[in-house]
């Protein structure tokens, strides 16, 4: 890769959001990168603060607390008036926009105001005008209903997404302030939120990412990946199975940079957490490896909130849950601590009640010019870290080449040129293998050649056939490596793999279990789709070819349930040539995730299938027909296109002329000019056969109303997968016959 | 309800197996009753044991143990070697029935075989002979890939669906001894399990429904509900989220009787547990609210089991979990403690070693004559425990005939004569509402008439509408009461309902959250299709039509995936009466699950909907043509339903013929005769529209390749619901445009 500036750097990874997304009405224009001169981002005001009071639930072992030398000193940096007012600004601006909308959810950002101030304005290191900067502070809120809290907080930072008109346009069409926070949307978002638990999970993906490249790339003289990962959770997040997976694997991992805010507000919508949520998180947390902190005032208590971050910080070898009691609507005086405040805007009079309680004469959406002034320094001290990153990275690309080509493949999303000569070919004489097995050789390949590619398995590593045989496993000492372990934990992966995703463009995160299994992670693999991170989803077992293990373990309506997924590709190769096809796109699709259904079973190299024809979703690998007129089309998909090309060999016996199509992916061949169609499956040809072993639902507008779809509208069996087979009629037999029938 | 004799009772419960299944080849003959006469339930041999060490993690706090009479006195049954022996049957019987299929996991079986003795020899009350009988205790294999363990049981009990032919066709074609434990194919199988964490959460909903039925029929003179739930979860279940989800709300409900035993063996299929699972699941437990108990020796430690059982029993207040620690593949010398036993059959050489080790001579499939005559005791003495149990319950009945009579509903699964005379009916003068809200009409009617209605909402009930309002809350200390509150845990609370659904045919359990978080829910729904669990689910905010939450929460996908989902009802009801008429297919529907789709937004109701029409899937709501020949076909679901009616009325007016059908639910339209489908949709009839806040996938079978399908092939946007519908184009002059197209 050529060496390139860093400012030319950063301005690629800025580039992310002018990518026409999916679908979307209006994408957001990108700021432009403005780097101003150096204006520092210490405090204007130092003083000290008295430690405060810690408390803790007494059960909790402490731990010991190393002091070190690189922790940094959290200073209080102005006068608590000024927080206050700065705090309840937040509020305000919240309450404001909930308001004008008429709908959202302010109670969250009333009750987290002060956490999220403390955060923003004191702890985390971004900069406003290049959201994107590699070495920022990710901040994610897991409890996405939040989101004014969040764009509140950028709006004051300075980040150019969320002015004051955003704010007026909260949860309106076309605006960059929609109901819950969505990177695709906003630049200062980094993974989007709403569905409860994935945040958390998303944040131990960016946490896992930062802890990788530092393990990777940091030399003892130059700390170049050094970030912290901050994220606030609620009772609903803790009550969701995926965060605890996530967590879990968190604490297996070790990752001390994670910091985690679980806002303890007793309230979810049904009203008290105590109706269905009296379990001791805390403790679970503990159990799970984490060091667990107390602050029992989130509300006013600035300085135990300063001090639970100063301990988070000091403890580098697991994460910290800081479980922060708030009151949920904090400063209503008739509806704090309520449901009624959770989800639904104040009310005019409640308004005018909470700006007299809590002593606001402003006009709505009014920012006082001193809580203005007091944030106005993160513009150029923001400006100043991303320099001073920059020119550090300067030194480290002279002194480390190799590592900064890498790592700036990862930072920019650039794929090293020629990438895709290493996807290995095969010929029809090659033997013929499982798809799962040429998966692996796909992966392997291009371990060696794709920084960013790293991945694994919920604990079906050998199943999957998704090591990399180069590299170790990632685990808390050693990670460098790229071989994940998820353990059975299919939601949390699929969501720690979108937040690695998200952490740099460069990353291509795989991950895998049974086809059948993404029921399991639907909720994350759907969020991979909306939010455009490329993840790829190795799925092997993809039929009733399993065989044995039964219909609990085999899939019969997960393609058809992808392919209604917008902005997913689901594809099902056939044999080597498809696979590495398979691969080639998932790899090319950057913003859009990649399902690869694959095969148990022993599937041969047919003639006529290429890399290339692949990447057109469906297309002919065989045919004797002439003038785009054949007597019959067979189509099929994965193992069911050898069955294809079977009865296209008895059929041509016959006399008949049959062309066979491979429907790869039904998203790109969508995507084809109408000629291209019209090349493969002719109008004038109604008399079409699918086949696929799984259920034929979607197949009519492929094979027509004179058309046959042969698939399984039923669940599978336990037995020898041929057996099934047969017993099922996904047969060359059964193609024949139909095709009798219908040409 | 008329008064029936106990026996006839019994009958009607076993008669479940002699329903037809969803699309099998062949159904399994249910056994015939047979009631032997008395001969008792008490150990051939008895002599005390002495109290064993029991070793807890260190870690743990103490519970004060109540004594009470109402423990069991687990006492020694036999001598040491005979339950040696008969443990090395059950782990031989697993080791011939995988290594004959050649496919299979043994390791399990070999290791569980201990505390599965135990349990089914000494601890669990069951009828052999009647699977069904309403007062057995209930068994579930949450690591459901250990089956041949549950099937080596069944067989030495005396269960008809597992002989030694049974056996020997583990995991073939046809066979009642499928790869995986599966209720509709053997009787003695409670749930369907495979999936990890499924198993035990459906253990919790089957300690539910014991809880809530004992409180519900329980009379100072008569405890005619008294049974416990006993589950084996694997470290793979351990580390699932639904587990975690369920286990914590078995904690807040006390579920006392619900007594787990986790097969602490260190070996996923990965390797060993320490590269992904290293939390201490122990002290997660306590922290969800169960009391732990630590068996360090599960492989020989027969009295350390006893006394665990005992210890959990005597713990009233909260449900146990039974860590115990075994050795994979316990008894094979090579491959005990390592994954290579998990999944595969041992090989010939290694079965022989086996044998060689554990000192077992026998032929494979063979059961000594002394072990066969030890458990021959169970079926007599399962006979004498349901005879016992029907002459109190016809003591109960005389006593407390209304209270008789409901539980006797729930039972047997026979609903009460006019129950649908509870639905309420609607014209087009009454005013519009919600389906939602008009869906809690239906509920709150239904629960007056339906005995074993309950359910609840994943902190939705507001939202979803779900509560009912003439009972209270399922709690610890009400577990009567019929509102249950999940919290935020779709996941969990989908396998709960499955647990309750099977644990008597007359529970109709439901529940409810947004429609798109099915996603989170989505495996322990195919569970619900699957394995024939009658659960609702009761699915509101069901489209674009939610507004301001935004992408997130709008569901695009999820009616076309549940369309493709076997054995599953998809229901879109568009008013009142077509939300009163997917309530009365619900609840008839007891084989069978249904997913409701309701509009957060209000609808009016419409002309010519009607109860009976939902029935039919899809029909005709109004129609100005004659002869079976409209100019146009407007074809709609729930809220686009009206949209289709006011389009028809526009073009009406410019003198068109126009059909409007009702598209409710895809599945129930194919079960109509070709006459009725030829009377809603002609062939001759291919200019058709439909419309659908929904993807198009689908469509096309319905609409034809020259019809044309109105719908939303992206994510959807936040802002205001009439927004989006216009920008979106789900609008009647989008219908009308088609209509003028195609026509």
């Amino acid at each position: 890769m050529a060496s390139s500036s860093s400012l030319t750097l950063s301005q690629a990874i800025l580039s992310r959001s002018a990518i026409p997304r999916h679908g979307s009405a209006a994408p957001t224009a990108a700021g432009s990168v403005s780097i101003p001169s150096f204006s520092g981002l210490k405090p204007t005001t130092t003083t000290s603060f008295s430690t405060p009071t810690r408390r803790r639930t007494p059960t909790l072992t402490r731990l010991p607390i190393t002091a070190s030398a690189a922790v940094e000193t959290l200073e209080k940096t102005t006068d608590t008036a000024l927080i206050d007012k700065s705090v309840n600004t937040i509020r305000f601006l919240a309450i404001d926009a909930v308001e004008k909308a008429n709908s959202g959810h302010p109670g969250l950002p009333m009750g987290c105001a002060p956490m999220g101030h403390i955060l923003y304005d004191e702890v985390m290191r971004y900069n406003p005008k290049n959201p994107y900067w590699f070495n920022r502070d990710r901040f994610v809120l897991s409890a996405g209903h939040g989101c004014m809290l969040q764009y509140a907080l950028l709006h004051l930072a300075g980040y150019d997404a969320v002015k004051e008109e955003d704010l007026k346009s909260f949860r309106q069409w076309g605006s960059r302030t929609p109901g819950h926070p969505e990177n695709f949307e906003t630049p200062g978002i980094e993974v989007t939120t709403g569905p409860l638990g994935q945040g958390v999970a998303n944040a131990v993906g960016l946490a896992l990412a930062e802890k990788h490249l530092a393990a990777r790339f940091n030399k003892p003289d130059s700390e170049i990946v050094d970030h912290y990962t901050y994220v606030i959770l609620g009772d609903g997040c803790q009550m969701e199975g995926i965060s605890n997976e996530a967590c879990s694997l968190a604490g297996h991992w070790g990752l001390g940079k994670l910091i985690a805010f679980y806002d303890d507000n007793h309230i979810s919508i049904d009203g008290d957490t105590e109706i269905a949520f009296t379990e001791k998180a805390d403790i679970r947390f503990e159990a799970l490896g984490w060091h667990v902190i107390w602050v029992k005032n989130g509300n006013t208590g600035y300085d135990e909130i300063r001090a639970a971050i100063k301990e988070a910080k000091a403890v580098k070898d697991k994460p910290t849950l800081i479980k922060i009691t708030t009151t949920i609507g904090f400063g209503s005086p008739n509806k704090a601590n309520s449901y009624s405040v959770h989800g639904s805007a104040l009310g005019a009079k409640e308004v005018e009640a909470t700006r007299k309680n809590l002593g606001w004469p402003f006009e709505p959406f009014h920012v006082p010019d001193d809580v203005k002034k007091h944030w106005s320094r993160h513009v150029p001290a923001g400006a100043d870290l991303e320099a001073e990153w920059n020119a550090k990275f300067a030194e480290y690309e002279k002194k480390y080449s190799e590592e900064a080509a890498e790592l700036k493949s990862i930072i920019t999303g650039e794929l090293p040129a020629g990438w895709e000569k290493a996807l290995p070919t095969y010929t029809p004489e090659t033997p013929g293998d499982a798809t799962r097995n040429l998966s692996q050789q796909n992966l392997n390949a291009l371990a060696k050649v794709l920084p960013g590619l790293l991945g694994g398995s919920a604990d079906l590593a050998s199943s999957n056939m998704t090591l990399l045989k180069m590299f170790g496993d990632f685990q808390k000492n050693t990670a460098e490596e790229r071989n994940v372990r998820f353990g059975v934990r299919e939601h949390g992966m699929g969501a720690i793999c979108n937040g690695i995703a998200l952490h740099s463009p460069g990353f291509i995160p795989y991950c895998a279990t049974f086809f059948v299994f993404t029921d399991y992670m639907r909720a994350a693999m759907r969020i991979s789709a909306l939010s455009e991170a490329g993840v790829i989803y190795v799925m092997t077992h993809d039929s009733i070819g399993l065989g044995e293990d039964g219909p609990t373990h085999q899939p019969i309506e997960h393609l058809a349930s992808f392919r209604a997924m917008p902005n997913i590709l689901m594809l099902r190769p056939a044999d080597g040539n498809e696979t590495a096809g398979s691969y080639k796109v998932a790899v090319l699709n950057r913003k859009r995730p990649s399902v690869l259904a694959l095969s148990r079973q022993k599937l041969p190299n047919l003639a006529g299938t290429s890399i290339d024809g692949v990447s057109k979703g469906g297309y002919t690998i065989s045919d004797n027909s002439s003038g785009n007129k054949p007597d019959v089309i067979l189509i099929g998909t994965g193992s069911e296109l050898e069955i294809a090309a079977k009865a296209a060999d008895e059929l041509r016996k016959e006399g008949k002329s049959v062309r066979v199509v491979s429907f790869v992916s039904w998203e790109l061949f969508d995507e084809q000019s109408d000629e291209y169609k019209e090349s493969v499956l002719p109008a004038s040809v109604s008399a079409r056969v699918s086949i696929e072993a799984g259920s034929t639902f979607g197949w009519q507008k492929i094979v027509g109303a004179k058309g046959k779809a042969i698939g399984i509208d039923r669940f599978g069996a336990s037995a020898p997968a041929g057996k099934i087979y047969k017993e099922f009629g996904i047969t060359a037999e059964a193609v024949i016959a139909a095709a009798k029938e219908v040409a």
